[in-house]
């Protein structure tokens, strides 16, 4: 990845998982930008997260509990402090739950509830960094890490088109596909300012929400989305990829 | 449109509408089911709809409301008493609410409640009607309107690909684009039943919620979508279609 053109990134959901090693891969690579805003809703339970902001000059912790408006408005204070008059560059909308619902279990709540995490929160979250997002933008041109972004971390299982039935997640499923439907509108309404919106998929992870099947490491889908991430340009602008750059359908 | 071979047709939503048309049409139509039972949330205050089953016999009026597990349960025992052991034949969740929500004025609120009726209701009014659904399909072969089928009523709007920021509604795109995942998800659980399931887009039409500059009356949307469901076949299942039959993309 070459992520110094950006000069500062935020992302929620680090407490643990993909989100943690997000963190710590900007934070310590050489390339990466200048400042790393981790995110997490109770920082203070999290001594992973205490220890990277510690160790690394570049990563400051910001409480964040992206459900709550008035969490979602602390925190852009803090943050509007951190970033100064260079705004924010690259928003991470990583933080999400995870749910295995079938037919049979699936209840309205969860419905809702996952819903509400993966699909509002990261609308919400990025209607209010948005101002630090366009200063970003203001003064560059083109599309892509350089100048401002949105990636709303997604996943393959909120593909209908790729639902052929094998994992059963009907509250999982549909809050990453109406996430997806935000990233489309939110791309249709960011063009303007310049700011690239894209879907990410990290691949399947064995983190607490991937479990230990899963076909990949942290380190290998937190390498491989990065490395998106530094490639994105505006013809990726409103998609949908994978870890690897690979495009996925809808 | 040939409906005759299918006993009985359930429309949610008939208040008004596509929704009332449907249940008009399946009605007087000489190839119409024997059974059609329109449900509203009020049907006292709709005297269109009551005027509809004073004038014919095979109209049957049933309260519902999609967003209440009570309501459905009621409704259950009600419709399980009218279709008796012949269970139900089609389930038709037309019921939605519409919203235009740009970015400047969504509110968590607005997208949770589309999410909740446009999404959630037809989830679990399907998963409610699905023994009466299985009785129906049980002494069939083959997938069709002749066996049972559940057709959601979705919207163009929700297709994430074809969304270029021209009809701005976070609220109401996200919520049909989850639809659309619920019927890809309950494709895959109904089929070893022999349960068809899609998703259908009427057009835009002159009702309440498309308002008045929309390009389809009510008639030509529903005479489409009836003639649509009547040829529904297995290639159909959880597949995405418009009132002309076209495939539409997720």
């Amino acid at each position: 990845m070459n992520l110094s053109v950006c000069r500062s990134v935020l992302v929620t959901g680090c407490s643990r998982g993909i989100g943690l090693k997000l963190a710590a891969e900007l934070a310590a690579g050489r390339t990466g930008p200048a400042t790393v805003i981790a995110t997490a809703r109770q920082p203070e339970a999290c001594p992973s997260l205490l220890e990277l902001s510690k160790k690394y000059a570049a990563v400051h912790v910001v409480k964040l509990d992206v459900c709550s408006q008035q969490s979602i408005d602390s925190a852009l204070e803090e943050v509007r402090s951190i970033v100064g008059d260079e705004g924010l560059g690259c928003l991470i909308n990583n933080a999400a739950i995870g749910y295995s619902t079938n037919i049979n279990t699936v209840t309205p709540e969860d419905m809702m509830t996952a819903f509400q995490a993966n699909a509002v929160a990261p609308l919400f979250v990025t209607k209010a960094f948005l101002p630090l997002l366009q200063t970003a933008a203001a003064n560059s041109t083109g599309m892509g890490i350089h100048r401002a972004a949105v990636i709303n971390v997604s996943s393959v299982l909120g593909s209908i088109e790729l639902n052929t039935g094998d994992f059963k997640s009907y509250a999982y499923r549909t809050s990453k596909a109406a996430l997806n439907m935000v990233t489309r509108c939110l791309a249709a309404d960011l063009s303007s300012d310049g700011i690239l919106c894209v879907s990410l998929h990290p691949g399947w992870v064995k983190t607490d929400m991937g479990g230990p099947r899963a076909s990949l490491t942290v380190e290998e889908s937190v390498s491989g989305m990065l490395s998106v991430i530094s490639g994105l340009s505006e013809r990726d602008h409103g998609g949908f990829k994978d870890y690897r750059g690979q495009n996925l359908p809808w």
